[in-house]
C-alpha cells in the first residue's frame, strides 16, 4: 500500500483546528491540485470563494448553524460556475440561452466536487484535516447574497480546513456488498437484516468515541436524517432558478 | 512536493488502455478507499454498478457514443442511491416521503463525486489511468433502464480504468485568478481580455497534441459547447422525476 492510498484510507473529518494558519505556500499547491482536476468536456465550470473576512465568515456559520466553522482557519466555498464562461460565449456573439441548461448546472457541480475532493486529499496527504461543511445549505439564497453570487453560479458546499488539534476515531462503513453490484443494481430482501452487523457496529461507535453523546444505530440515524425536514433545502430548485438557471 | 501531489498535478484523462485486466486485490483496494470517502451526513447514499457484461458495456457505449467506453478494462457507474436508506427507513416503520426530496437527491449526488474522484486519486496513484464518462448521460433513461435502477436510484457519470497504452500531454488549465475569489465573487470588465494567455495557450496545445485534430482556442469550445444542445439532457429533471424525486 502507498502513502497515498494509506492516508485515504485513514480518512477521518476534522473539526477542531491548531490557531496556526496554512502557509501561503501550501494553500498555493492545494488551489493548484484544484486546477489540475478532471472537468466535465474541459470546461472548468467551477470556483471558490475564499472566506477571510470574519463578518462573513459569521453570516456563513449562522447559515450552517455549527459554531465551529467559524474557527477553521481556512474556509473555502466551492460554487457551479456557468457564469464565466456565459460571459466568454456573449463576448463571442453567442446568442442562444443553454448555458442556463440544468444540463450546464450539472456539469459544473460535478467540477466543483472533483476539485474539492482533489484538493481534500492533497491537503490530508500534507498533514492537515478537513471538514465538508453541507450546512451552509440550509439557506442556498442567503449564501449567493452573503458571497455576492451572480447568476449561474450556485454553492456546493464549504471546506474548512487546517492543522488538526484532534484525532478523530476511524467511523465504521457499511460494508462495501451492499454498494457495489455487478451488471444491475441489487436489491436484497431485507436492508434491516442486510446491515445487521454494521448497525451494531455504529452502536458501539458512538458509545466509545471520545466525545460522543448518541447512541444511534445506523438505522436510527437515517429514520431521524428523514425526519429532519428543512424547507429551504427542500425548496433547492427555486434557489437553483433563482440564480438564473431554466428548471423548466 | 510528496508523492500524492505529484500524481494529483500530473493527471491526464487516459482514454486508450492494455489489455490486461487489473488484479482484484487491487480492485479491492480501490472501492476500499471508495468505501471510506467523506459522506453527507453520514448517509452513504451512492452505490457502483461494476459493469462486467460485454452486451451491456455496448449497450451503454451505445448512449455514450464513444466507441473506446466498450475497450476500458474496467467500467464503474457511479449513482445516487437514496433507495437503500428509504428501504431501511420504511422496514422501521417512517412513514415520511423526506427520502424523495432534491435535497437527498443532491446530498448523494455528491457523495457519489466524492467517491469516484477519492478512487481517482487512488487508481493514478498505483500507475494506472483513468476517464470520466458523461457521456452515459446522453440518456438517462436508458442507463436507468440498462442497469435495472430501481426508484431514488440516478446515474452519475462513468469511470473507466486500467493500466495505461498512451502518455497524453498535460492539458493547460485557466489560471486561477480567474476562479478564486476572496469573500465575494469577482466579476471582470472583458473574459476574453482576461482568458487572451490561456486561449492562446490551448490553441498551441491543440496544434501540438499527438492526436490532435482541433486548432480551438478556449473561448471558441466554450461557443461549440454551449451550441450543442441535447434535449434529453437539457431534460435531466424530467429524469430525475421518473425516478421517483419530488422535483415539485
Amino acid at each position: 500500500m502507498n502513502e497515498t492510498i494509506k492516508t485515504q484510507l485513514n480518512h477521518k473529518t476534522v473539526r477542531k483546528f491548531e490557531e496556526r494558519s496554512v502557509e501561503k505556500e501550501t494553500l498555493k499547491t492545494l488551489v493548484d491540485v484544484f486546477n489540475h482536476s478532471a472537468s466535465s468536456t474541459g470546461m472548468q465550470q467551477c470556483s471558490i470563494i475564499r472566506v477571510t473576512n470574519k463578518d462573513i465568515k459569521r453570516e456563513i456559520m449562522k447559515v450552517s448553524t455549527q459554531k465551529y466553522l467559524e474557527d477553521c482557519p481556512e474556509l473555502f466555498i466551492f460554487i457551479v460556475d456557468v457564469y464565466r464562461n456565459y460571459k466568454i460565449a456573449v463576448e463571442k456573439g453567442f446568442e442562444g440561452d443553454s448555458y442556463r441548461d440544468m444540463d450546464r448546472f450539472f456539469q459544473g457541480f460535478t467540477d466543483a466536487v472533483i476539485g474539492a475532493q482533489n484538493m481534500m486529499v492533497a491537503l490530508e496527504s500534507l498533514g492537515l484535516g478537513g471538514v465538508y461543511f453541507g450546512s451552509i445549505l440550509n439557506d442556498y439564497d442567503r449564501i449567493c447574497e452573503v458571497l455576492k453570487l451572480p447568476e449561474l453560479t450556485f454553492p456546493v458546499f464549504g471546506v474548512g480546513f487546517g492543522y488538526p488539534a484532534q484525532t478523530p476515531q476511524l467511523k465504521p462503513k457499511m460494508p462495501m456488498d451492499l454498494k457495489l453490484f455487478e451488471n444491475e443494481y441489487k436489491i436484497f430482501p431485507s436492508y434491516l437484516e442486510a446491515i445487521k452487523k454494521y448497525d451494531d457496529e455504529m452502536t458501539e461507535y458512538y458509545d466509545t468515541r471520545d466525545e460522543g453523546r448518541r447512541s444511534d444505530s445506523f438505522s436510527d440515524q437515517v429514520v431521524s436524517k428523514f425526519k429532519q425536514v428543512s424547507q429551504k433545502r427542500r425548496d433547492v430548485l427555486a434557489s437553483i432558478e433563482k440564480q438564473g438557471f431554466n428548471i423548466k
